[in-house]
């Protein structure tokens, strides 16, 4: 089959005779319709998590097959949560399906595991999940990063009187600004970018320029969406004493950090990462956000590499690749 | 009066010819009777803060004036926080008393107010402690550290069958792994110098060296009391995913910081600074912990810079300076 291959050696390449992969026990064989390319499958070929395979962990297929008792999964229409753990009965993760943090987990074209750039992709099922009727192929690939979005509330409670600050206008930023207003909060997406901003603005999001930004303490949550040094460093003056700055990317290191205002103004950096899918898949069947303005561009399989390649121009934001 | 007086020109010196203060309306004038050299002295004299004047901001002494009607202060043996706020009715924090986050704030012997290593201070009435007769001066003047680390348990609630961590058996170190033990938490105190674990063992707290040390990702809860990006670094080592890491000091800088755990863990670092006296003049007064074996010498005012010189000193853990 084909399939996009990240090695060390040979570097990012299209393998048009990659084997495909058969499910073990308790998976589904999934054949992929739409995959959209992530940030972290661009930090991958750089060297992140010394990561070797077939990259991609945003997708949207058709089950094939299931390799278990319970067949009811084919035919339909899923996506699939991006860890999964050992199930080990004695694993304490697992035991309350937050498989992401399972030490043993792994991670769909990140960790251990072939990703979904590939014409099929093997899922255990009860990551699993199937895409409602009325969410589009377009809007649905967008379910991972969404709930990731999604995560932020479920590690923190935000009151809707409270004020918060998206900083970078980049897809992470846009989806958390756009999640965040989703759930009646009181949100203001701040970048650089006005094709971006518009993107929020139209959906009613709070935006502004970073320019004409106040850096004053002033808001009680500030999401970091940036990536960079500068951006955090610019969170740490935006958030309020005691207020807290959730971390939703990981820094781009090369320059060095200065955490004192973390102590001085007793600030509360919250690591966030992947999230649950069911509230993000009940947010798409509300119909409350619209990717379509995300889509950059669609490429076939084909011509992944030029998607790669386009992925990195500035004024990208989503990706597509179809099978 | 004698000061102990640092500035960028000249460096740390001893002025014996200093002005004593005069109390502004609302303020008492104290006579101090002993002082700590905290390690926030010792960096402010590498330039921390950009602060020139009296150093010092742990004390006791003996009220001898005071500009309000209210004498009643006359003659206690008092303490004081050590930040206070600009009072003004608008101003959020003041409001709540919490001065230390007042944006006008002044910060004895840190930001815009001359310290405790003087023969005299004086402060706000409404900050200032009386302290209870059944408290020795030797005890009473570690209050200012102490409600430093009874911070922790505001700002946090840890559950007592929590695991808890304190990494770094410096002063800060000690009086968090003491403070957290003394409500009834599970806390190990993992350090370096037997002498110093040993003044935690013989109060029944949990010690290890950290050569013997699992960084595993074990802990509940993590006090981070280095302060150096080593330790930050063992620290997101230690702490559970979905921890919490508590940073009570700040980290110095000199190298790249990768923060990558904190968003994978999705850690929660907390920036943690001074507290409030009365749970720390409680805790003395209860007399569970005892800080004698934390004092390697006290100080003539005259022979301050003596003191400082002792301060640097790897095995030395308190320096008092008595008047």
């Amino acid at each position: 089959m084909k399939a996009v291959v990240f090695s060390d050696k040979e570097g990012l390449k299209l393998d048009k005779n990659y084997p495909k992969p058969v499910p073990k026990k308790g998976e589904a064989l999934i054949k992929v319709k739409l995959a959209g390319i992530c940030n972290t499958d661009f930090e991958i070929t750089k060297g992140y998590m010394g990561y070797n395979g077939v990259l991609g962990h945003e997708f949207i297929g058709i089950v094939e097959d299931v390799n278990d008792d319970d067949k009811s999964l084919i035919g339909k229409r899923v996506t699939a949560e991006i860890s999964y753990g050992c199930d080990d009965p004695n694993c304490e993760w697992c035991a309350v399906k937050n498989y992401r943090h399972c030490p043993n987990r792994k991670t769909l074209g990140i960790l251990d595991k072939d990703g979904c750039f590939a014409e099929y992709v093997t899922m255990p099922t009860n990551v699993i999940f199937e895409i409602p009727d009325e969410v589009e192929d377009e809007q649905a690939v967008f379910v991972e990063p969404l709930a990731a979005a999604c995560e932020i509330t479920e590690q923190l409670h935000i009151q809707p009187i409270q004020k918060v600050a998206v900083l970078g206008d980049g897809k992470l930023g846009l989806t958390a600004a756009l999640t965040l207003h989703s759930q009646n909060l009181d949100v203001t997406l701040i970048g650089k970018h006005q094709n971006k901003l518009d993107i929020a603005k139209n959906q009613k999001v709070k935006t502004q320029f970073l320019q004409d930004t106040k850096v004053d303490n002033s808001y009680d949550v500030v999401v970091e969406a940036t990536g960079s040094v500068s951006g955090f460093e610019t969170s740490l003056g935006l958030v309020k004493p005691r207020g807290v700055l959730v971390l939703k990317s990981t820094i781009a290191t090369g320059k060095e950090l200065n955490l004192a205002p973390i102590v001085i103004n007793e600030i509360t950096v919250l690591g966030s990462r992947c999230g649950q899918f069911p509230p993000a898949l009940n947010l798409l069947r509300n119909g409350y956000i619209d990717f379509k303005p995300f889509i950059s561009g669609v490429y076939s399989i084909d011509d992944a590499i030029e998607a790669f390649e386009a992925n990195k121009r500035k004024d990208t934001i989503k990706i597509l690749i179809k099978f």
